[in-house]
């Protein structure tokens, strides 16, 4: 008898048999294994979507508490349709949302962190041998006002559970079933990933490899609660993402993941003196800009140029605030490149062995891809190429660093 | 300055027009007249019928307390939709739930009775200058679980804050304007009634005048709250609700009303000896089926035949129950005739005015319409008739009592 957590996205919810192979698979597990359950359910399909657009056609600028008050009730309604489907299989369940169970996090509305999370309710219901069905991605704050945790936020409540109850183990259950090598429809040979630890789980999600939340990667980090990556559909195991353990030291790259929605920003000629880069990504922090590989060059003796990538939904923002401070800096110009890509392996015994970095460059040179921008961690390494490049580069280091064995 | 309470139901808000269309009004109410107002919203259009279809895919019974979880969405989508419009408009908004305020219901869930509302939230953010906008239907028990009022119930949740808020008026806003002498489609004379009592109210609803929940008129009674049934669509006045004043004793009869989805059941040959009655009825009830007229008559001296009307809906269960009770009552048999239809005529006036009966009785003689069942009350004369000869009776009603004048 184990205590369980398991998480169901969106899509293994689409449609009433969706749910009800999950209810029975969910059921399944509790009589087999004589488990106690707790479900976490995201909003089945795009009700988020249709709910934010519902509220767009009234205000274009909706306040985030009303946001919040409304795109909460998806995950509810998910929750209770499961808890029906899984007693009319005969096994008691219960539904219970964020604010009944106590998800306390901040005011932070739409992008709320979890604070504390109260048990007392789960494990009443536990000990009446209820399979408890938990409405995903929310909370209150503490004068009660509803409060969401972002999108994919439903991992974070699962992981964030799982800790409290100090549960035997984490199920986030994907249509990918596991973390891969490489993207398998760019690379046919992509095998998935048996263990990760926590830190390449963290570089490959954010590098592209979009199988759950960053954030509650860190979480489970942070609490060293092992969590499994696995498929909503089969039975076939997945991922298993745990604390680094010694038998991962042999392998070297443990998978490679392209980016394909970057884009450059450069700035060129600032003054090379104390505070600029603080200015710069100050000023792109407060816009809510996320950047991620920065390179300062220093070509002239009191100027240099600065080069970074974002998400290339946010260039123009990016743009925006790049002129003002351009006017500010008294810079010489701003220039950019939306047609770039990422690339990056990804590895935790790239720490104690050298000569990643040279492979990679190496065979990439080899196959006459030009390296634009490159950027470094202990256990990853990124390269800026062109866009339509990535592809065929991905497939060359897959191959490079022997992954499909 | 009054402070106001507001109520909309679903086909007010059906489309993002509609929820404007309202949000305008309730904005140019604060504004002209300097009002506290509270909005009171049911799920939009088919929202709740949908949630219910969903359930039943997963689940032909669902468990009650899942069915409210999942119900209770579709009033708090509207009540953030609501507030989103009205902040798109300049004023401050903010939606609330029943859980929220603490509208604090017992545990019968799908058809919770209201304990009590707590009042500190709503004043709380009405003193704040904004337009509190609450989820209707809905509350919450002592457990914290999240229980609905039955269908119409957001009548029932508006009448309940605006009696705690002790609110300067309730106004129920309705496709149909007001309450008419006669339902408009049959008879094109018929005229909106400008006041009502609350006996009249409740007597025109239980006859078939659909405008809004008896309970919620019971409950504004017992506190002798005033409410207005007006239109969604118009300003024009509608009918106000009130206790009983003067100048409606000239009036004698104030509209006729039909019923045609009854169906009568009779049981034939039952011992006349007491608890027969309560054996039957008690029965009925524990099924939750309502039963209307009754009428017990005597041909011999040892045995009865008792009849009573039931809603079609409810004819199949009827019978059921009835099959049972003939076996144990050593009744000779049970009848039913599902194409019977109701009328009556509601007055104030009639309990100091005779004449009534006898007038209504004869012109349904005078037009062949034959009287197959009579029941009566102090301010109602009902009559049940052949269901298609409804509309005919309610044109000459309306016509004998002069009601167009």
């Amino acid at each position: 008898m184990a205590l369980v957590v398991k998480k169901f996205g969106g899509s293994s919810l689409a449609t009433p048999e969706h749910i009800k192979n999950i209810a029975k698979r969910v059921v399944e597990d509790k009589r087999n294994k004589k488990n106690k359950i707790v479900v976490v359910v995201s909003a089945t399909g795009d009700t988020t979507d249709d709910l934010i657009s519902s509220a767009k056609k009234l205000n274009p600028n909706p306040p985030h508490r009303e946001l919040d008050m409304l795109i909460s009730t998806g995950e509810i309604v998910s929750s209770a349709l499961m808890a029906m489907a899984i007693d009319n299989m005969g096994e008691q369940a219960v539904s219970l949302t964020g604010q009944q169970i106590g998800i306390m996090t901040d005011s932070s509305h739409t992008k709320a962190s979890i604070k504390k999370v109260k048990t007392e309710r789960i494990t009443k219901e536990l000990g009446e041998n209820k399979i408890v069905v938990v409405a995903g991605f929310q909370g209150k704050d503490e004068s009660d006002e509803i409060t969401t945790l972002g999108r994919g936020g439903s991992d974070t409540t699962a992981i964030a559970i799982a800790i409290a109850l100090k549960a035997d183990i984490c199920e986030i259950f994907t249509d990918v079933g596991g973390v891969y090598t490489a993207n398998p429809r760019i690379v046919p040979e992509a095998k998935k990933i048996k263990t990760l630890s926590y830190d390449e789980m963290l570089e490959m999600a954010s590098s592209g490899a979009q199988v759950m939340q960053t954030r509650a990667t860190e979480l489970a980090s942070k609490y060293n609660l092992k969590f499994h990556v696995r498929s909503s559909f089969t039975k076939t195991e997945g991922t298993i993402i745990t604390k680094e353990i010694d038998s991962m030291e042999k392998v070297v790259v443990r998978g490679v993941i392209a980016a394909k929605d970057e884009a450059r920003v450069t700035i060129h000629d600032i003054p090379n003196k104390p505070g600029v880069a603080a200015y710069i990504f100050g000023r792109l922090g407060k816009e809510k800009i996320n950047v991620d590989m920065i390179i300062q060059s220093s070509a002239h003796q009191d100027k240099s140029d600065i080069s970074f990538t974002v998400n290339e939904d946010s260039l123009a923002k990016t743009l925006e605030v790049m002129e003002k401070a351009k006017e500010h800096l008294k810079a010489s110009r701003v220039a950019s490149d939306p047609n770039i890509g990422k690339i990056a392996v990804v590895g935790v015994g790239m720490k104690t062995h050298s000569g990643v970095a040279g492979k990679m460059f190496e065979s990439l040179a080899r196959e006459n891809i030009n390296i634009e921008m490159i950027s470094t961690s202990e256990i990853r390494i990124s390269c800026v190429i062109r866009r339509d490049l990535c592809d065929k580069a991905i497939k060359v280091l897959h191959k490079e660093f022997e992954l499909e064995k």
